[in-house]
């Protein structure tokens, strides 16, 4: 069969499938592959992956997992595709294709997010496509729909495919970021990640194959850059939550020296090997989630390693590093000098960051579907910044910067 | 030191801590004791336990913990505690055991709640009591500012205190129940347990010792009744929240059932070993959290035992049982026979359960403080039932009832 | 044309209309005739006429008026006959019939709602029927479309059409009903009258020409009954709101006897006499809103006649009556006595009142679409009671009464 | 008595008012003075005074009062008063100066703001010191407490009063704003003007007799920043409400022309006289509310004047202008001329106006309080641009502007 001649109608559910959900009131699943691929094993993993790290560590009420999140990917990547403006400008392959790839965005995503990456040899980006291309019950729901569809819905992914596609699932403006910042705000109880998702989908337009936005919504656009520029300061950025995540990095790389090093674990640490000796299959990967890991961190403490019986317990019991800002290189240095003195070798016992955002990135040379367009009521089409003296404003203001150091509270009052 | 010349004002934070929550809007933390029982290892432990065990399988948003609802509880306490109509009928080391109970009063449970307790030697609520009494984080806490606290603040748990401090964490209207009413139905995303519990506050009186509520709350108090009867409906009796359960109850027996057998076990279970074995000291139980019972059952699925190796993989993946209402005992039987035929062992599944709610008890005999009780304007305290119609009618309702049987998808057909 | 031949697409607007609205998120126009009916003159009246006469005397925030009512009640009308489950159900000719009855089911209210309607010669039904038939632009609109449609929609409000229509418009479970709870809760700041309205029209179904709900839904509906409730006695009997009509009422008691009486009015009453005089036409009627009334009272502050001044400066400055509980016919004739030896004629000064709601009606034997009826599912129909445990134990509940007698503040102290 | 002596104390109401309020929650009356003032004649007409004149027209569900926003104007002033962090830089006398000024700050609005202002002798502020100062209920309460309070509650109005009481009634962050913002948006049912509040609250300080912001709430000030610039531009600004204010304001001026030519008017115009010979007392003007001006709009509907007539019936039933974007004074001359030719003189028929906002306003040299001054770690005071890149950003944007034509819909072909 041709794949642009599918008829989704012919993969419809007998009975649509609904998800209540504090997000979009209802999410909702009318087609047999959607349905299969949420109840594949890989799918049902992200429901061990929490969404935000160590974010709750400081927002407590912020505990839902990426899974969560990639149903409300896939839902507003429906009623985008489903909008008057919008149904006739994909076909119905193309539609499905959005669909999967909106929900199977995160598959690919390690346990505690960021600070696993470090340890692993592929971002999550990879993996996902890994997963959809290789042996896995993803793989097979795609590919008994049609042959080429793994590889279309990787494309989109890898932002290899139609921009109106990719800009769906990868842009300045896309269902990805939409769905977190209403859940993630909504979660961690606070209003800034609020923005009027309706007005968006409302002004949406459909222009030379691109997503484009009608004048008319261009302040709850600037509403939306605004909320995201105070949802990373606020939130995502939060010096208690990069300790987190500094504190979980020590503790991958004291494994994986000691591993190196020839250490022999008393743990039974089979399912890590693959990580640590760096040939994971897929299998080996989606063994992974956090729910082992915090096993492993768990049953470290009873290891003979005072540095990683010591991390470990500190990581269970919230006992996190302690922070402040770093002025100069020197200071850092200075530090690791005093927190070795106190027998905490600065390798795992002193870090530092250093956040940085723009709340709009105007020019990505490397992607061209980045950027937000505007529908003038004349017709003409231009950039947001353009026609948008707020975000204009922003994209010239000096770039905000946060250089922390972390080290244990034993060396608090030396610093 | 006389306990009850206690200050509480010598406790005091340098400043005061604030939790962001999606209820409360802020949960205030402005005691020592209070500050260090938060991070205690008993506590942190219940971010690693699910507030609602299976249901997140069904309403998938509603993934937070019983961390969350434990800090939840305790700003309600709190809140209650400094009405200008309340403040006065403690004293300062009343107060701060209630804070405490509150807090602590689901340090104790394990993971996956209910499935677990069924192979648990004691309840919950008495696990909470040990870890008050014995060896704990916990214990050395409470005990560094009174030899008695602890004692005190089991004995709020055990419902052995007085009236008013029982009530405030056990009753028909304790702060646990308002709590994650109003919590579970905002990460369920559904309105049904949704409740005014300003007024109820706004309204509520202490009289001869007792907390009551002012005519002008029954409304409030009726909404709250009603919010109650349709969470355990619509969710916490959602008979998908059942089927995990059964699922997850027949792992733990298979376990049990093997270990007792003498089967060596591939997967190092030493973890699990003190309950296998009926004697848990307060730190056996204290490793015990979802994550590692997740661990496990990830590793169950290459041990050689048949059942074990496909009940995990089960429950992983989340291929749950399926269910019928049960008619007779019949049904069960002949249901049972099928399973055995097909090659799945009765024993582990198939499964029945009853489910079976009264919004309102009317008569706890063994409990006198669980009684709503209602504060009229002529001064006369009434019972609930007697003022509200409402609240009448639904007690002399006969009792809804709900007996399922689960099975596996494979017999569904002969079913 | 045959009437049901008619089409909606031959009606739709060039550009969609949308109307921002706190309860719904958007109001949709799409038809011309509904667009057109907005913009009358008498659909435009409804902005000067309140949703709650008295009840922003105590509930302050709640100002909205019968015209944002009015398109809620249409919006929810029109979700509910777009439903895929619901549209097959309903020609187009009977859509714009229901849409049009839902928009102008209040067009014939008058100022102050229920003590307006004391001195009126007719209900608010009735007005808003003589105004769809005679002559008004809401009559040329409709005409314009199609010569039966006046009486088509009239029909509706009548409650004389096919049942569905009815249904949607007047019933227990209405259009009408589940837009003033929502809104009137909201605009309040009241939990009370909130329910989940999006599931009932998940759950809504048409059986033989009515409207059910699936099983699935009857907590919902439980939900939405007990709102009703609560709104009644919370919020629509609050005894101050009872004292502010009454006092209103009095004021036109007052009006009305003096001018039977000959009294010369020092103001201009024209736009008063032909309700005065009984002899009222749609045209008189639509000039009377509560804008006029509220100059009215303006003026009559100047009049010679004593209480009619006194009253209307009560009113404007809002020193309504007091109340207390009614407890015996005697106890009024005390009062009256005393009222009058104070001078307070106890006509226009006293005045009494019983207030008495059943949360649902069971048996409305004039009304056969009112009853709510469930599809259960194994396709049987039963009525909510039967299967509501909660709705029959309502059902069966006392009837809650409240009778009260209002007097003026000066004579306070000796009752 | 030195009135800095006086004691709040001494002032309690025997039981604490309590408006149930959809924005705050609660709106709290602890003292008698606040009780009568609210129950005072003047105060009272602000509930026939609609806080948003126009936009009602486009955002139907904002029909909200000034009377609820001078509620919850005085609540914010009473909860800052109250913070911890604030209540000890007020004595008492300073606490109930404040507490009256936000209460009555809008007392002297006129019927439709701003359109009704530019037919008026002085501006609404002013109004609102001549019912403070002269004769009425307002002034009398106020005076019975202390011969001073009047004229100290004017001085705060006039911002003539102590930095800090001036900042809280009229600045950049005032109450007045904050309650307006979240009311509107509220109303309107839109989520630009959202911002939080709790947060900006928390971070309040005070240093040197001036409210300061801790660094800490800077986001949230600039999330509040540019809610009012959205609501600005999304709603206030809104041509429609622009048009409806224009058609208005041609009424107006007629009137006042067709008076000073000596037209007789068919209608008794009594209440008008004082404004139109421009000799107002307090009382006169205290007569004028909108439901006075509607009354004389529906009854200019019967009067000779053909100009006075139609532009009565026009707003009366909605028929508003319409507009264009103004790109020349040429072109304003040109549609004058048209419609002239078409019988409609534009003195009444043809307006323009000129939108412009800056969402902050750096340097306001007539007012030192207004700026927003941010309180650093370090103990250093700078201000809000100094510290916020966003901002100063903002401040540095080119201004956006918006000119309209607004002309009768009868010449819009020609146009």
């Amino acid at each position: 069969m041709n794949k642009h001649e599918l008829k989704l109608e012919d993969y419809l559910l007998f009975d649509n499938k609904v998800f209540r959900d504090a997000i979009h009131g209802y999410i909702r699943v009318e087609l047999l592959p959607i349905w299969n691929l949420i109840n594949t094993g890989e799918m049902q993993r992200l429901r061990r992956i929490k969404q935000l790290g160590g974010t709750s560590m400081v927002f407590q009420s912020a505990e839902h997992s990426r899974f969560t999140h990639s149903l409300g990917v896939y839902e507003i990547v429906r009623q985008i595709i489903s909008l008057d403006q919008v149904k006739d400008h994909l076909d119905d392959y193309e539609k499905l294709c959005v669909m999967c790839a909106g929900l199977l965005h995160d598959v690919g995503h390690g346990p505690f997010s960021h600070s696993f990456e470090s340890v692993m040899p592929c971002s999550h980006e990879e993996m996902s496509v890994r997963i959809i291309l290789e042996d896995s019950e993803v793989h097979d729901v795609l590919a008994s729909v049609h042959e080429d569809l793994p590889q279309d819905v990787a494309a989109i992914i890898q932002k290899k495919a139609r921009p109106l596609l990719v800009q769906l699932v990868s842009s300045q403006l896309d269902c990805d970021r939409m769905d977190y910042l209403l859940r993630d705000s909504y979660c961690c109880g606070v209003t800034y990640g609020n923005f009027d998702m309706s007005r968006i989908l409302r002004t949406m337009r459909i222009k030379d194959g691109h997503m484009v936005i009608k004048a008319s919504g261009v302040q709850a656009i600037e509403d939306y850059i605004l909320a995201r520029y105070h949802m990373y300061w606020q939130v995502y950025y939060h010096p208690v939550c990069r300790s987190y995540e500094h504190l979980l990095q020590s503790i991958l790389t004291r494994v994986k020296d000691l591993y190196d090093s020839g250490y022999v674990f008393f743990s039974d640490i089979s399912l890590l090997k693959p990580l640590l000796e760096d040939h994971m299959s897929v299998s080996d990967y989606v063994a992974l989630d956090e729910s082992v890991m915090m096993y492993y961190f768990r049953v470290f403490m009873q290891e003979d390693d005072a540095i990683l019986k010591d991390l470990s317990e500190r990581f269970l019991k919230r006992h996190l590093l302690k922070y402040k800002t770093l002025e100069s290189p020197e200071a850092l240095t200075r530090i690791q000098r005093i927190s070795d003195a106190h027998g905490f070798d600065h390798r795992y016992y002193v870090t530092s960051d250093y956040a940085k955002n723009v709340p709009y990135k105007h020019y990505d040379i490397s992607n061209q579907t980045a950027e937000i367009e505007i529908l003038k009521e004349d017709g003409q089409i231009v950039s947001l910044p353009e026609t948008s003296e707020i975000v204009q404003a922003i994209i010239h203001a000096k770039e905000k910067e946060d250089a922390k150091v972390f080290f244990v509270k034993e060396i608090k009052n030396e610093i």
